[in-house]
């Protein structure tokens, strides 16, 4: 159902009276009155997520705290043929958690809780709106960790983790949230609760669990999460790593893995990245390099030892100006602290920017970077590239300032064009920050019609009303229609590879 | 859709006429008649896959070699609501690939080439008849393989290990199917061709791929498959362990990755499959002890000699009568030629046996070999153990004799006892070889029926009128009420982890 029948039904279903106020006496008949929010200024705040360039006030906020008010909250919904929009900690960057004006917002915010850590067979079970770094935290003097480090990790939720399937900086050697969660429990739309996964190796049956992570919230609501625990490595070390030439950056990536390494970091930042963080934290980044990697290895000590003495062996012959290894933890430390602070770096010097999340094979890498040089020079705004290279999981942030006119409107032509350029490469839109509303329109580029349409059954099978998170990550093909981007499949773009799009 | 009521309506769709001679006739106009086998004499030969216990003839066979001949078939299959049983290389344990009476078997055993081999991203295409070892040894010249690596490797083909999620000796370290494929192609059950999956870190929208991996053919008909290599490890020692007692050996398996150690392989055998592959293979096993480990470790040198003498530290620490380390490859080989031919080392000591595959939490390991060895004297059957023990993954083999009268069926209540167990101690009730027709009614003790329903749905989001392996994998709520196994959810079974199945 497209999203504005839906509006239409929604009128429909509550009696075609101020269907606002009717949904609020349904949800507090049922609910306590303080967790429905429906007053202008207690909506505000969710206006929008870590995509703060669109905004909708909701037209009601719950926040439960128990999977039984969730559920009552879904059956309501799910009656009256009201959208419901989940949001754990809203910091998602591609608007996947941005309200509807017709619809409710389900915080997760008060799921906040650790339920259960097994030592034995490294799992804890954690409540949805547990932020990602506190499992780390009370697990570490186990010695254990929870492997995915997205950058905003210290205030990004496991259930908006899971719902994204994100990454991080050691996703090359750890694997998404996908590869390190075991069991979830849902509420479907209809209200029931649902265990899917097990703590087993290999479930049988469909892998619902790899189907739900990364749905973006259109499949069902995440209320517990179980995750795998690993073991804290007994050493780490990085090597920053600069070169004069950005081709020769991207091909020492290829290379390192080439040569069987396996880096539990492999990232590289650009000229604009190094000096806009240098300038802001000082981590000791050479301001006049093309591009530095930095790469860590970790493990038992010689292992580790061993592994950093061959990433030095190969970016040496790959052509680094210069070769820098972490001595402690302190320097590593250091080391980290400007590419972690190079988003925030961005701010100081640019009043706006887009940060875009394509991945493409790593042996394309240094094209791709060349080919977004060309289209900075060609779009007139600057760009600053920081990103996992090992994984061929590009972060352009492109640089403006939304108070300009026009400028969003061009950032938006720009990024879709640093899309079309990772497709042509073989790549996909989007890495780790998923679809959202954001990249939706590009879907329709990276996917044909027949993969859409399943799609659509798939969620169909879950969501038959299109209540959950309506208008994101799975664009209509009645929206593809209209964005015009079927031209891909008609073979318009003169790239071979994109004929098997 | 019933399989009862689809027999019927395929009688119905071809006109009530002898619905074999007209299936044969429509087949045959639009593909090479040689490619549709329907004589008795060809059939015979495609009666049964692995589980040989089970046989059923196909109505028809087609045995297509190009993607648009598998195209047609499943058109007109879908045409004239007539049920489609794809099958590799038909090594499967569980029946997944038994034809039906009344339907086709689609043998992809022609689709045997491999497509292209991309050494820069580490990617082999291929055809889902390929073997799994022929893989391996297409890329082995550039120092490369393809993990996983079921005990069939030599036999089975990868489109097969696609749709049971095959593991194998080294998944512990490197991941099942499903962690080492990327991209396939599909046959829908319309004939339609799809992609499913991309060539980048993670594809957007709902994780089909995924989803497709251990479906057992219930979804789609694999073309092509796209597999990750990795890179050959430089070295790679075993220790042989042996115990006194089932109990220290189980415990010394968790001990072993509690220490943080990640055996690239960790197998177990009792007593009973040691005494039997030593008669057979003489590898040099301990005869008289009660267990034995077998724990790899690979990676560069330093690593190797590094871990594999934490595996010695920690064995001996937890009680180990003997640790023999591999001092060669050709003693390394040795150490695992009996755990290869473990299973056809059961040949020589019994007419029959019968091949579990449960899965448990680690740390009850020696609690449910001792239950098993308890059932063993119960049901008056022995029972041999041989098995993953580092996944948590059992293949107790029960031995029997299928000329003696009832011992089939006695057998299969022993067999049904030890999924109950594995399942009471929170494990599952397959880990690699799939539910197929063996395991069908053991889901129902599995799943509530929630989450069968779900099942289900997500079926018929591909195959609306159940086309595809009909009566495999996913049992129908009427099944499981008949097999009466609901009474799991009513809590009469004691333990009282089963209450939250």
């Amino acid at each position: 159902m497209a999203h504005a029948d839906l509006a239409a039904s929604t009128e429909q279903a509550l009696g075609g009276a101020p269907r606002k106020q009717q949904l609020i006496e349904r949800l507090t008949a049922e609910l306590p009155a303080d967790i429905v929010l429906h007053a202008d200024e207690d909506l505000r705040p969710f206006e929008c997520d870590g995509l703060s360039a669109y905004r909708q006030v909701p037209m009601i906020v719950v926040l439960p705290s128990t999977i039984a008010q969730v559920q009552t909250t879904m059956r309501i919904c799910h009656d009256n043929d009201v959208p419901v929009v989940a949001r754990g900690a809203g910091t998602g960057l591609s608007g996947g958690a941005l309200p509807l004006d017709d619809g409710v917002l389900l915080s997760l915010a008060k799921f906040n809780r650790i339920l259960d850590i097994d030592t034995d067979n490294r799992r804890a079970t954690v409540q949805p709106g547990v932020r990602n770094l506190a499992i780390s935290e009370a697990v570490s003097h186990l010695g254990l960790y929870y492997a995915p480090d997205p950058s905003s990790q210290i205030a990004c939720s496991i259930g908006g983790n899971v719902a994204e399937n994100s990454g991080g900086v050691h996703c090359l050697k750890y694997g998404l949230t996908t590869h390190n969660i075991v069991q979830i429990e849902i509420v479907t739309v209809e209200g029931e609760r649902l265990t899917i996964g097990s703590s087993a190796l290999d479930s049988p049956g469909f892998d619902l669990l790899a189907l739900m992570t990364g749905s973006e919230g259109l499949l069902g609501v995440i209320v517990e999460v179980t995750v795998k625990l690993l073991a804290k490595p007994e050493l780490a070390r990085v090597a920053l790593v600069a070169f004069d030439d950005v081709r020769k950056a991207g091909d020492a990536v290829a290379a390192i893995i080439q040569a069987g390494i396996v880096p539990a970091g492999l990232e590289m930042l650009d000229n604009p990245a190094i000096v806009a963080t240098e300038e802001f934290v000082h981590a000791g980044y050479p301001k006049d390099a093309a591009a530095i990697l930095l790469c860590e290895v970790d493990g038992t000590e010689a292992e580790v030892e061993e592994d950093i003495e061959r990433v030095r062996e190969v970016v040496e012959r790959e052509g680094a100006t210069e070769v820098r290894i972490s001595r402690d933890d302190g320097e590593r430390a250091l080391f980290w602290a400007g590419r972690k602070a190079a988003f925030p770096a961005m701010g100081r010097i640019s009043p706006d920017y887009y940060c875009m999340d394509g991945t493409i094979p790593r042996k394309a890498l240094a094209e791709v970077l060349i080919g977004i040089g060309e289209l900075s020079e060609e779009y007139g705004q600057r760009v600053a590239n920081v990103f996992h290279a090992g994984d061929g999981n590009l972060h352009p942030l492109i640089l403006y300032d939304a108070n300009q006119e026009g400028e969003l409107e061009r950032t938006e032509a720009f990024g879709g064009a640093i899309c079309r350029l990772c497709l042509e490469h073989g790549g996909s839109i989007t890495g780790e920050h998923g679809v959202g509303v954001e990249k939706i329109d590009q879907m329709c580029v990276q996917f044909p019609s027949a993969e859409l349409t399943q799609f659509h059954a798939v969620k169909e099978a879950f969501d038959p009303k299109g209540l959950l998170n309506p208008g994101k990550a799975v664009p209509t093909l009645h929206r593809c229609a209209e964005f015009g981007a079927m031209h891909v499949h008609n073979g318009e773009l003169p790239h071979p590879e994109l004929e098997r799009l």
